[in-house]
Order: structure tokens, then C-alpha cells, then sequence
């Protein structure tokens, strides 16, 4: 996983989450949809997180983020708190229940980019609002692609930014539920088809321990997850995805077929790492020597 | 899909089975784990059929099964009523409400085998009574591999007798929340290490529309669902599934892994077009180049 690496901009969010599961609690520990991207996405691109923290935010999280290589010339400080989210987690790992969602200083979030990131040419719009997605998409001067995630809030209430968000963004990545609710179709295969056709040319349907099918106008791809002895926190799954994914296709410089099956498998070995654990415990401590052998295990896994 | 062909013997239930589903209703329409096995089973070995049908039973269904030319010559008539099946689904395809479950004529079955069937080598195991699935494998002289299948009734209420079935079958396939509750492991990876060692060699484990994960001591085989446009009615697709399944591993006379993942995909293949439509008329009308050619697309479907 060597040569020259290509740079992929990550909007989304820095934050603190508390966390319950049945195996344990994490109190402030750090996480955030672009966080959670970026440690994983390191692994195939360099990347530059576009956030925003609060004056509470602990010095050891940044000091992480710097050792992890990970460009923070555009995650700004702010007055006021770090955002703050705490969930529960109970056997049925694939919903959590949200217990607080503390905007804080995210409130007002309006990122500006600095001048290097606005040539950047790979871009990650993580979960927030679509109309910040889009204020931060039309700063980049010349995308050769960008990528979006969104979440059941937004559709229910900015449907609208959503949708022209999705006609300027190559790649949409979602869950089956958001899949079924945005479209109002319940067959995900129709529902596929309902979102290519308001323009991405890629959609990736995340369906937690149930695995990932990707859509294209030209082909389909199904891949189970990796099947796990134990998923100790789920917090992450789908941003740790997403950072694999998106990574491997940077690194790859394109969007085709051969390209994108394995992104999706390399994205599944990220995510399934990344539950091991509390944060970002494990992707803190994982090598690439380990990213090979699980991405071959999934090979045995499957082949027939 | 020619050459001499090997038979499977399949004890299970013959069943008229009423069905509502979202799209549409069918009426005390030919069912029952024996039946949708073993016209799934057709395609790839001979089958016989151990079950016991009421007076009422319809001649034509009689016939349909002689067309089908599997075996009848063990399916019995008795006085009374055919078992009688009532079931409701919503859009949660995956869980029926079972609204009507008449034993009739099968409250009493206690197969005895003609002589040519307790010859049989490879025999399937329906579900049914644990404790009668026990004695019919016990009049089979020398079988080369059996298999079984179960409910959560039977775990519920014949733990005991259903742990002395798995130590005398080759082959355990049940569901997933099935194979939780027989376990008392909430795990996948955990519940399967227990199945296994209380004695069948290969453990396939059914998540309806999320796919099918399949264990032995060596080795593991996850596989996606086959994803469809619409399940029709998906009554009879753990039954097709094994039907494929198991007469594929028939014919193929070996147990050896790369026939067994083969094998899963067949299962596969077949229960995917069982549910395109109530009860059997699928699998009726399929032919064996449109299994071929399923069978083709699900390696298009997750190669990587």
C-alpha cells in the first residue's frame, strides 16, 4: 500500500460520544462521522478533515488526529462545546437509541475552505446537513468526484437539499432503511432505481452486520459482512465504511467496476475492525498487514 | 444436469397450506416442507417423499407430484384431514404470522419405510417431530449422509430429543434466531461452534433475505441472498433452499467443501425463484437453464 498518495477531503463531524453497549461504556470518547472516516481512510489516501470542535475539546484527541497523519489545517475551533452524542446500544447491534444530540458549536457550523483544500479532487461529504454539504461541495474548484452520506433525519426534514445535493455528488452511500424511506419504495432493488435516476452514478447500500450491495446503472454488487466473533461497538461501522470505500477509489484514481468491488470489500474489512472496539481504538492500533489478510479471508469466505 | 441420477429420501410434511401476503392470497394451495423440497430437489437427484396426506387431499395434487415424478410410493393416504397451514405476512417477509396450524392426519404420522427406501443413502430430514425425523432415520440400513432440519417449537418443547436427532445427522440447517435459541449464544460464530460440537459436521444457518452462512470445523462459507425485484410469497424458501441444496450434495455423492459452497448457491438459486410466486407453480414451470443461468449471475452477483 504503497506510492504516491492522493488527498481526499472529509466534511463531517468531530465529536465526543458516550456510548453504552452491552459490553461496556465509553464516556467522551472521541468520535464523529469525519473522524471516524479519516482513521480509516488513512489507510488508502491522505486526508483533510473539515470540521469544527469546541474549546473543550481535548488536546490528546487533536494530537491523535495529527499522529494519524490526518490534515486538520481545516478543522477549526470554535467557541463554545464539541458536539456531543450519546447512545445505547442493546443486543440488537444495528440501532442504537439516541439518548442526547448536543449540536453545540456544529450549530453554527459554516466551513470555509482553505485554499489547498478547495483543489483538492476527491471529496467526502460525511452526515450533516445537505445544505452545508453543498455549500462545501461548490467550494471545490474541480471535483473528479464526490461522495455523500446522509441520515433519516435529513430526508424527513430537508429532502429538498438532499435531493440536489444527490444530482451533484458521483456517489451516494446510505442505509436500507434510508434507502426505503427516501425513495417510498420497500424493494431495495426499486429503490436502487429511483436514486440512481436523481444522479449518482454509484449507490452503496450499508446494511450493517447484513453486509453492503452496491448499485450502478451497469452492474450490481452484493457483499455479505464479515462475519465477527464478537461486535463490541457498532459506533462508526458506517463512516469507517465509507473511509475504506472512499479511500481505495482515491487511491485508485477512478470509478470502475473491478475498482469499486473492492473498495466495498476493503471498506467491509475496515468497518468490521473498527467494532472491535470502544472510539477509535482499533483503527488507532491496526496495520495494513492486517487490512491484507482479513481482505483475503473475505476472499475464502466467499468464493465459489 | 443429465447422468444417472442418485435418489434422496425426504420425510417432512405434505401440507395444504392458506397464504396472504401483500400481493395476493392463495387457498388451501398444495405446501408443506416434503413438497417444496422435493420439487426443488427434482432438478438435480431423484426424490422420494415420506409424508402422510387426509382423504380430503386433492387427486390433482397427487398428480402434480407424480408429474414431477418424484416418488409417492411412501406418501400415505389416511383417514381424515390433510395438515392444514394458515399463515399472514406483512411486509416483514422474513416473519409470518402463523394464524392456523391444523395437525389433522399428521398429529398420528408414524412412517414406516418401504423396503426399497430404507436402502436410500442420502436422506433429508424435514421438519417435523424430532422424534419421529429420529425413527425414520433409524430404518434407513446405511445412509451415506443425512440432514435435518427444525423449528423453534421443537427446540422449545423437544430440546432433548431434537440434541440425540444432531448427533446421528451429517447435515444441521436451520435459521439464525433458531439457531440462538437451541444454543442459548447470541453470537453467529458462538452458536455455531455449540451446534457443531453436539455433532453434525456442516452447519447451515438461513437469514431468509440477508443470505445464508455455512459452518463445519474447517471451514466457513457466507453467502448474500440473491436479491429479487419482489418476493411474491415466501412460503417453502427454507424448504427449496434445502431441496437444492441437498440433492445437489447428492448427486454430487461427496461433502467435500468446494461441492458444498457450490451447493449452497443452488439452494440458493432455487429458493429465490420459489418465492417469485405461491406454492409450487415456480418451481414448477423453472427450468433447469434458468437455474444455470441464476447461478451464473450470482457469480457476476458477488465476485470481487
Amino acid at each position: 500500500m504503497g506510492n504516491k498518495k492522493q488527498k481526499v477531503l472529509a466534511v463531517g463531524s468531530v465529536a465526543l460520544d458516550t456510548v453504552k453497549t452491552p459490553f461496556g461504556k465509553a464516556e467522551r470518547a472521541l468520535g464523529g462521522s469525519a473522524t471516524f472516516f479519516s482513521a480509516s481512510a488513512r489507510f488508502f489516501s491522505d486526508v483533510s478533515v473539515v470540521a469544527v470542535v469546541g474549546e473543550d475539546f481535548p488536546q490528546k484527541h487533536l494530537q491523535l488526529l495529527k499522529n494519524l497523519k490526518i490534515d486538520t489545517r481545516d478543522l477549526k475551533v470554535a467557541s463554545g462545546k464539541t458536539f456531543h452524542w450519546e447512545g445505547l446500544y442493546s443486543y440488537d447491534l444495528n440501532n442504537p437509541k439516541t439518548l442526547k444530540t448536543e449540536l453545540n458549536v456544529f450549530e453554527h457550523f459554516k466551513p470555509v475552505l482553505s485554499d489547498e483544500n478547495r483543489s483538492q479532487r476527491f471529496v467526502f461529504l460525511a452526515n450533516i446537513d445537505p445544505e452545508i454539504q453543498l455549500t462545501v461541495l461548490k467550494q471545490v474548484r474541480n471535483p473528479l468526484f464526490s461522495a455523500c452520506d446522509t441520515m433519516n433525519f435529513w430526508i424527513g426534514t430537508k429532502k429538498k437539499a438532499l435531493l440536489s445535493l444527490l444530482k451533484n455528488v458521483d456517489i451516494f452511500l446510505c442505509n436500507d432503511g434510508e434507502a426505503r424511506q427516501l425513495s417510498g419504495e420497500y424493494g431495495l432493488l426499486q429503490a436502487a432505481k429511483w436514486i440512481l435516476s436523481r444522479g449518482p452514478k454509484l449507490l452503496v447500500i450499508k446494511k450493517g452486520e447484513h453486509g453492503v450491495t452496491c448499485f450502478s446503472k451497469k452492474f450490481t454488487f452484493v457483499a455479505p459482512a464479515y462475519p465477527l466473533e464478537q461486535v463490541f461497538d457498532p459506533t462508526g461501522a458506517g463512516d469507517s465504511f465509507a473511509g475504506g470505500f472512499i479511500s481505495y477509489l482515491t487511491r485508485s484514481h477512478n470509478l470502475d467496476e473491478a475498482t469499486v468491488r473492492k473498495a466495498v470489500i476493503y471498506g467491509s474489512v475496515l468497518a468490521s475492525y473498527n467494532v472491535e472496539s470502544f472510539s477509535l481504538n482499533r483503527l488507532v492500533s491496526l496495520k495494513p498487514s492486517e487490512i491484507d489478510s482479513r481482505y483475503e479471508h473475505f476472499k475464502e469466505l466467499t468464493k465459489f
